[in-house]
């Protein structure tokens, strides 16, 4: 079971900054909807492996002829991944309906959620989140209108009971798809070999369905707005869809939403109210930093810079109350995020995102003309890398290490190559020492890999960090993904940062980087010859 | 297991009768509607003996101070019976709500419902009676109106998961409740010792919740108009509520909704659409006989006879088709219903059914003026009364022995009471013999205990029908009922019709005579002098 990241502060006080909220409310805006039917009817079966795939497929012109008696059921594939909202229409067969029809229904976004049994979840984080519906309807036939949103590709329809009586006729099944954008407004990449094209398609799927009202986490589970995976979001979307306003309208929610004290939150919800979470982490706050960096950098929109920047600044101002001596604090095993990735020591990473955000911070301060705030940054700064050294760095071993026990972990690693620590060379060759020595503490999240290949492509080896993506978002295609997952260890199919794989998100805001990285470092002018798979 | 009760004609053909069906349209009404409140918060807990009680009671204001986490519950009490449509005001608390609420709500009639473990339900009818709702909730707070309607007393709200950062509050609960009468439209019977009054009133408070816009069979689980129950519910009616047009409504529909050859069914739907099941009973078809003979006597409403003695007379003639040599056939033990008892011989009951219609057939031949039919009948009535004797008495035994077994039943001896096979005298010395021998081929329900209880007060036996009523009807009370029970056997409070007690209805239409009888035969002038208890 993962490390449980629950935090519940029920004496903190929330702060709303109307004229923030107010623009983000203006830049709110009407989803994309698309009418999606189902293709075919499917069977999942376990391979010897024990991975769950379609076995068979059956043309769905056949469904309305399935007569569905107790425990029968069907299994639908509409295709590909898709989020949204499910209307079925069903009747009944046999002798009048003498009993309510007694329906379960599992939305799936892999085959295996299909094989799953829920009545065996025992993880540490909401049961209510497996996407399953029990349903009972006492006049057929009828149109089943669900009212929830769903993520999922497999839609399985399976009769509880009806009675000796009548069966249940599934005669169609709609769903209505929605999206902040469509996959048309992203250019594809016709240049690249076969496999990368599957990882881009699905990189982009991936971040059209988790592109909503705000840029959700993961939209089988976590409809929240997460900061760390905003970031990731938006770059992979200024490369893509170039959705500037989804993401201008998510900096005014964290700038509107925040603790009293001015923090930022890890996340924040938009129903049913407004407001900000009681999570604080030390990287996810500073991130908002790094998103306004970004966005400018994007757009070169010196007003949301002035008018944000008093926001980012709070954050580096605050980040100090977590640290201790120049380095962040270590009591709070959980204070930054980094990575789910089990026994993790996450201070020296943690020190890196300090790093890399008043490098981003100097720049804002300058930008917006703040110069006491830019002098007072560029001597944290100075300091921090001064320390990212004296503190961090082991000479002998070649290594960042972290915490009291020195781990070596890649999250180390990544993340102090991409806060420059080193000049570039010197970085190159702690990412090529760490390929070679393969340090135990690996990651445990796309996101986490995100940055290890992120840190490559920053020191010039496109084939390594090629072949790293390759490996470990070409493992998930190999595996049929549609769309990215929140987890994935290519050694362990099954893992789960929640004690049970049934509560995963097989469609994550944070494994869509690709997109960006293939636009980025592997198409024009500069375009490495990339071998064929 | 009860023996199964199911039959499947798929090649039956349907013929609807227009006129009737209009009538019927035309004397549907409104229910009446009325706002009830649940009364307290009850813990349910087993006895020693297996028998479930409210163990516990706590005031209802304290539930919206009642803070549901994973594996919470509460338990409500609306204070009696109730049929209808329920809504739910939920809130959260804690932190912000981080994923949906998984709730589980129970509707429970009798408490032992609310321990009941619905995984643990095999038995043949279908499991979709269970009135067990698994509900996800994205956003609270929320009114949570329930489309469904339910038949109970107790709610349990069962919290499945919540999240470790928030818990569900139940703000408040309120039940509409339907029915076609109210329960102040019945004259209470004020003289009677407080145990009678007691049956009294979950009788009237049984045949209420059964009206709704047909008279329901079991309003938790069969919606449906049995014309069985009915013959038993429009009797109470007219002592009780005495709304005529509802008893009306249900003949013109049997009547109008019929097998092509003009057999009326043992039930039919109103919904989606009106049409008759495909389940015929020999002596269920024949109660249309009963039901429009009694409706006359009530109402002298000579109209109705005329025009409905057509399809009255039809069941009569379609009757002979399962009879041989002038006795019901043995086949199929299933043809006549009479009782769900294990293993009891149907045939020397559905003779005497047969004989009590042919009766009140005769009668009504006379009333429209259909002197052919009048004649035929006399001859068959002579014929079937000479066959009750020579075919089913056995005069060594001093009983009415059924099928090839020579059974001796305590329905044969009732029903061949009923239909005055003998003259009073003997009848009565038969109930008698039957109280005194106790043959163990008993009943297993309350219809066809009744039929016991008639078939005394019918030879004048009251102390001895009045002394079965309340240790049956009785023993139901002391078990805690509100409304009476489809089934109930002493010896096992558990017994079942369907293999198990979970799918059995607690407030059954064909329980709800006491108020009839109690009316019939111990008020007025003719009061016997009545012992308290």
């Amino acid at each position: 079971m993962g490390e449980a990241l629950v935090s519940i502060l029920p004496d903190m006080k929330r702060k709303t900054v109307d004229t923030f909220i107010k623009k983000a409310q203006e830049l709110d805006f009407q989803l994309i909807e698309t009418k999606v039917k189902p293709v075919s009817l499917v069977s999942v079966t376990k391979t010897a492996d024990g991975i769950a795939e379609i076995s068979s497929r059956e043309d769905i012109t056949l469904m309305p002829g399935k007569l569905l008696k107790k425990d029968d059921s069907i299994c639908l594939d509409f295709g590909d991944h898709h989020v949204g909202y499910v209307t079925l229409k069903l009747n009944s067969a046999g002798s009048p309906q003498d009993a309510p029809a007694y329906l379960r229904l599992k939305f799936a976004e892999i085959p295996g959620e299909i094989l799953d049994d829920s009545s065996t979840y025992h993880g540490w984080i909401s049961k209510g989140w497996i996407q399953e519906e029990l349903i009972h309807i006492d006049v057929l036939p009828c149109e089943l209108k669900l009212p929830r949103r769903y993520a999922f590709r497999y839609l399985e329809i399976f009769a509880v009971d009806t009675s000796a009586k009548f069966q249940v006729v599934v005669e169609n099944v709609e769903l209505t798809a929605v999206s902040a954008v469509s996959l048309e407004e992203a250019e594809p990449l016709s240049s690249l070999p076969e496999d990368l094209k599957a990882i881009d398609k699905a990189s982009l799927k991936t971040l059209q369905d988790c592109m909503q009202h705000v840029f959700e986490d993961g939209p089988k589970r976590d409809r929240r707005l997460w900061i760390g995976d905003l970031r990731l979001q938006a770059k992979a979307n200024y490369a893509t869809f170039r959705n500037l306003n989804l993401v201008k309208r998510c900096m005014y929610l964290f700038a509107g939403l925040i603790r009293e004290d001015g923090k930022v939150g890890a996340c924040l919800f938009t129903e049913p109210v407004m407001q900000v979470d009681d999570t604080f982490l030390f990287d996810y706050s500073l991130f908002f930093v790094s998103i306004l960096y970004d966005y400018y950098q994007e757009t070169k929109d010196l007003e949301i810079v002035k008018e944000l920047w008093g926001t980012a600044y709070r954050q580096i101002v605050l980040a100090l109350n977590d640290m201790e001596d120049g380095v962040p604090k270590t009591e709070n095993p959980m204070m930054a995020f980094i990575d789910w990735k089990d026994g993790l020591d996450r201070q020296a990473a943690a020190h890196a995102v300090w790093i890399y955000c008043l490098r981003q911070g100097e720049v804002l301060a300058s930008l917006a003309g703040d110069e006491a705030a830019k002098e007072e940054l560029r001597v944290m700064l100075a300091d921090a890398l001064e320390k990212a050294v004296s503190h961090f760095w082991d000479e002998e071993k070649g290594f960042f290490v972290s915490g009291a026990d020195h781990q070596i972990s890649w999250s180390s690693q990544a993340w102090m190559v991409l806060a420059d620590v080193f000049e570039k060379e010197k970085s190159r060759a702690l990412m090529l020492h760490l390929l070679e020595e393969n340090p135990e503490m690996g990651v445990a999240t796309p996101y986490a890999y995100h940055h290890v290949i992120e840190a490559l492509l920053h020191v010039g080896e496109k084939e390594k960090a090629l072949e790293l993506m390759r490996t470990y978002w070409g493992g998930m295609i190999n595996l049929g993904a549609d769309t990215f997952w929140e987890a994935f260890d290519p050694e362990d199919p099954h893992a789960s940062p929640y004690g049970s794989s049934q509560v995963n998100s097989f469609c994550h805001a944070w494994s869509c980087t690709p997109a960006w990285l293939l636009r980025e470092y592997f198409t024009g002018d500069t375009v490495p010859v990339i071998q064929d798979r």
